[in-house]
């Protein structure tokens, strides 16, 4: 809906159709619809009216014998209110119209990208320099929401996770009073949502005691394992063959099994969505694409590494759009 | 699936039956289905198999020849995935089965809504106590969630509402770079969500100017519809019945049309959830129930008023468990 119109609203309908495009809203959003989307016809329900109610009507006008229907975001109650309420027409379930559009980004799509990445290095970086070693994890998680917000963020795109040494072995960590200096590094994956609803993500290391043999060793493999993944990025390549090329390094390393999740996902309206990244993903990619390449190794008991960049897939290859340095120096 | 087992994760499916009461998911989650939900059988889906046809194992062994579903929360194309792998069996669209038990709040719930609304309520003494007339409403708003997050509330219930002056006539107003001292007055509608996933929902106006005739005369009678609204929760009556007792003395004042939304709502894992306190709404009163009771006055062009505390139903008649002072005086 937000991606086809702008309106960002609850409870509504949008019927789009050659000769028929129309919100189905209630009084609630009236003042926002003419905001949000100037242009565009509202049906406002009465009162007296269900939702479903006056999507009929809506669509009465239009004379239509078959009507799609958006099947992944339609409960299965809301489609029994509707054949009810549009019978004799024939309800067509359709996954996944819009999110095939959304694979691809114009230009204004990833100039908010861009902005959301900003705020994000931007406060990650804001944080790094207030860091103190006695802060806990969910205080450090409250300033870098509070920084990205002071740098335009409308919120963080997710919970944002801060893991100190041992909890950063769980790819979701979420924050807890651990100490940021109870143990020699921390993980950080976060990234903003910025007022357009488009997203970031990031993930970097931030060493905050000596650097152990052991961490500079998975660290140095899993930044290679993000090079060769960010080089594999181009049209025409698949998201599990890019996988696999960042996997390879992880497996040539001996730490295949600690690599659990895929390499990465695509990133706009949603944190998550397509394209995926991942070891069976036969979706090509195409210029415009916008993913993340975030290989990871988690040793139980001990912590994790994980590097996360955002990449756009250009026409001759990609572009990486986020910023921040990844050496293992810088993170120290 | 958090009100029955406390299990926080996504894209899983819970069974629950005479003799099976089995969580359906996937590696990703596994760690955190024990932590969440110790005792309680998991079935992870291998890679290789879609969630479908893991529920569909799951249930084989059970012998059953109807499962009902939650027609509310199942999307369509779950619906048919789930049609597909569990044939022959037969699928009873059921809504609103845990909703309903979720209506009445026992005391470990009461318990964690208490804290988030102490959480709610520390943040705004916080935020009165720094604020600053050249501060913009989206400022005043990242201070107001940072601070409740200080206080231990895990993020915001929702989109704080910080409205200044005219602002303020928008019922659902977005926080933009107005200043707090732009105008004589500002709305602020808020609350916390606390560990557990329990909300809170408040609305408090702060003065900030001069008290005119005007404000004094509308606070007066919102304040009046929102005692008299409080003083008529208790069992037995029905969420209607209250609206129509807060709604009256606006409307004697003169003022009935500008009160466009219902009175209130249930809070516990939902921001909004059952029961509905508006015109229509025929549920009745429970001891265990906790509403918010929110009138107000909205003026295009001049702004808005508007009192909201949350009360819990007893078996005598109500406790109102926020406790910021609301009269006049105090929003100086």
């Amino acid at each position: 809906m937000r991606y086809l119109t702008g309106f960002t609203g609850e409870d509504s309908f949008l019927l789009v159709g050659r000769d028929l495009t129309v919100l189905v809203s209630d009084s609630r959003f009236e003042t926002q619809i003419a905001e949000e989307c100037p242009g565009l016809d509202a049906h406002i329900r009465p009162r007296t009216k269900t939702i479903s109610e006056a999507v009929g009507e809506a669509v009465a006008s239009a004379k239509l014998r078959k009507l799609a229907f958006e099947s992944v975001t339609t409960s299965y109650s809301q489609w029994q209110a509707l054949s009810q309420t549009l019978k004799p027409l024939e309800l067509v379930p359709q996954p996944d119209l819009v999110e095939t559009l959304r694979l691809i980004k114009d230009d204004e799509e990833l100039a908010e990208i861009r902005q959301a990445i900003q705020q994000a290095e931007r406060g990650f970086q804001l944080l790094k320099a207030t860091l103190e070693p006695q802060m806990t994890e969910l205080q450090a998680a409250n300033e870098l929401e509070r920084a990205m917000r002071h740098f335009g963020a409308k919120q963080a795109a997710f919970d944002t996770i801060i893991a100190v040494g041992p909890r950063a072995a769980l790819p979701h960590a979420r924050p807890t009073s651990a100490k940021i200096g109870d143990a020699g590094f921390v993980l950080v994956d976060w990234g903003a949502r910025n007022s357009a609803g488009y997203h970031s993500d990031l993930t970097r290391m931030i060493v905050t005691g000596t650097i152990s043999p052991k961490l500079e060793k998975l660290y140095r493999v899993v930044l290679q394992a993000h090079q060769r993944g960010v080089e594999a990025v181009r049209p025409g390549v698949t998201g599990g063959e890019v996988d696999s090329v960042a996997r390879e390094v992880i497996r040539q390393a001996g730490w295949g099994k600690n690599f659990g999740h895929g390499l990465g996902h695509g990133i706009g309206l949603e944190i998550h969505e397509g394209p995926r990244v991942t070891q069976n993903s036969k979706v090509e990619l195409k210029p415009g694409m916008v993913v993340t390449i975030e290989p990871g190794i988690y040793l139980p008991g001990w912590g994790g590494i994980r590097i996360e960049d955002d990449v756009l897939v250009t026409r001759t290859g990609h572009e990486v759009l986020t910023s921040l340095p990844r050496d293992l120096e810088s993170a120290a």
